[in-house]
């Protein structure tokens, strides 16, 4: 058995390890599951990040996503993190990698004061991305109004309520780079740009949603995900995504 | 362990616990779950309410449907509610807020006889109330005949039997309000002027169904979504919605 | 406890009692659960009879396919059926209704010889027949070539094989009825006119496809309804149905 | 009982007899699964093997993938198939017959020195197939760029590291054939033509994807499903699948 090794000092495992299901290391596997059923995380892509306080609970890189376990989760701790070049991990799985999204997360958690961030590779983010970059003005913002759902999102980072129903929900869209990190400054430009959004898109990628706590990012995500289906929907039967009601 | 606590007379936990597959507090959670999947209650949205004689049963506001417990469920006495701005529960979850869903539900109880009424935030359902939207005429009223799923709908209230292939089935669209429970009085109005539908679409929001019990509200809501579904990908490919078969 | 009177001779419990599950009283609500999570029996539509020699096991009419159980199971002799407006049953749950479908069933087990039959209101079904009822001519009759799905089709009644991939599959249209038991008369006689054929559409209502075994019914349910939902997205895309590759 | 049968050395039953879930004998029926629910399978079309050193599982042929079990694993000795004409098996399970994709899979084993390759009728591979068909040029290879997800690829053909997001990925597209066995020359001789190339579509019927172990075999698989998804519905909403983005 090699839970004795496993379980030593060495690795930190005693921060993955809990019996209780809403402890980060073991909600992160089963949101990661019901992600990749809905689509979100296909073939190793998107990631997942739950912030307790000041430990941040990573999914890793390259792992089949409904096939993870809490054993595969990476521990940091916010406050230590002082040079971005130089990631230091109370906890590393052996023989896994860092994902790629973590300065990405890591945004999200020290800018917003959020809770937990969900990174999905979902093809309707990227698709409505497309749409947005194939019109002649205003290429990098999603807009939807007048929709019931929009009523999901928070009015925006420490406002207390949220979005009425004939609000205008704004997402900006920043190009994708080739090394996912490279996004990390855009992504903090677009949260100073636009200070109460939860989300960011990335152009040809998928998309960036956080919360103040798990259950507000992942419903976030889940609104979210709804409005740009329905937005691509709406572009194939000639509908257009603002409207004029009063 | 809370149980105890849980069980005191003080909440009424005994409103809500049974080994009844088929209670009400047991019976709400696993069609919401179901739904959850169908994709009608996406982030916290829709909802669902049964009434036992007297008692209804209500999921509450903003949980991830999916994840909804018996230990959520809000229970009142349609009797006793005099006053709809003075709401009296039997039994309140604590931490967790009414759904705002709440006069609708009782407004098919009470006046329709309802037993059973579900609320989703279906794609397909919205899709067809911005097509209706966007059509000169006749914007108030989905309108579908000759398809063979229609015969999953009562022919009306008080009414024996099903609706024929032949009969054109009629939903009426009522327009959203930023406030869901400020949609009642249209409700209630579209239900006076179609007193036989079982089912009253809002433009931009999604659809409320009912039935006399569980199993109808929940088959004539799948037959409905079913038709939604079909209608947007009639009017994707050029089909019309009503034809003259006789 | 009901169930010493639920295993009484008196209703023939026994013919749908079994631990076996490949007895036809435990193969057809598990089939029924996948059929309803694939969208072909929503709302209580649809259906599926299974033949074992001279037994026929049919699923009741106005049930939850999900949510069936072996107990709700018609039983019925093929031999006795003398007359088809006195249908006598072996076995009928009390408080169910047999499903219209039966005459429909056993025309395909006394003309056919076949072990099975499914009957779906699949979308993809519906929108064929529409979209065949809306083209100048040939209008009943669906044809398709060139796929390689189609070897998941038998060469017809008593032959031996699949078909080829240069084959074209044809499936006839018959017309739908108001009442279910009326469609018999024209679904025998498509039966007649295409003899090799393994399913039959019902112009916006479904399909009936059967097989030899449950295995052969079932896999041909599913390659057919993936070549529906190909050709309506075929459609489409603008892609014709049938081609000249030799 | 069966299993001192079904154990003994003459069908060499304890080479697919394992309790480690990652033995191919146990990994092929739960991938096979999973890929049913993706409707890649369906009504028994596609199949999967795994490379195990010098030993190949294969899942049989005609089966319903859902339901396989590891009893239905044939298995073989790839240093022993000196005559393509006379396949060797070390087992054959009873009243099963293998599957025509087996020469297809020894192809990517030997030329790609694959462990694991997927061949799936998912319809979207068909779709790009019959769009490119349908163009004036360029109609044997499937490209696209400048889509995050395509980071899901490995370079090629024993090189390190991953497609980046600027590459174009490229997947040739071979003709069909009546009998599968036949698609193997020309499946070689594509393989030749893009030896970087981790997937080869065939026309009109869908796609074969390897990869180096079980792991990349599957995620490259998924990755790809969800580009010719993602470029269907690209087509629909007129949108390139090439783009000059630096």
């Amino acid at each position: 058995m090699q839970s004795s090794m496993a379980g030593s000092e060495d690795d930190n495992h005693h921060l993955i390890r809990s019996d209780d299901r809403q402890h980060p290391a073991n909600l992160i596997p089963e949101l990661c599951r019901k992600f990749w059923s809905l689509g979100w995380v296909t073939g190793t892509g998107g990631g997942t990040s739950i912030r307790d306080d000041d430990l941040v609970y990573l999914a890793p890189s390259g792992v089949q996503k409904e096939l993870m376990k809490s054993e595969d989760i990476y521990v940091l701790e916010l406050s230590k993190q002082v040079d971005p070049k130089k990631r230091v991990y109370l906890r590393s799985p052996p023989s896994l990698k860092p994902s790629q999204c973590t300065p990405l997360f890591i945004a999200a958690f020290t800018k917003r004061g959020a809770g937990c961030c969900i990174h999905t590779h979902s093809q309707w983010a990227v698709l409505v991305t497309l749409l947005l970059e194939n019109q002649p003005a205003n290429k990098t913002l999603f807009e939807i109004n007048n929709i019931e759902q929009i009523k999901g999102f928070g009015k925006g980072y420490q406002k207390q309520g949220a979005l009425g129903y004939h609000d205008t929900l704004r997402i900006p869209v920043i190009e994708n780079t080739p090394f996912e990190e490279d996004l990390t400054e855009s992504l903090e430009a677009a949260m100073d740009m636009y200070p109460d959004t939860y989300a960011v898109l990335v152009r040809r990628h998928g998309v960036y949603v956080w919360g103040e706590t798990v259950h507000k990012a992942k419903t976030q995500a889940e609104s979210l995900d709804y409005l740009f289906q329905l937005a691509v929907e709406m572009r194939k039967l000639g509908l257009p995504w603002l409207s004029d009601i009063a």
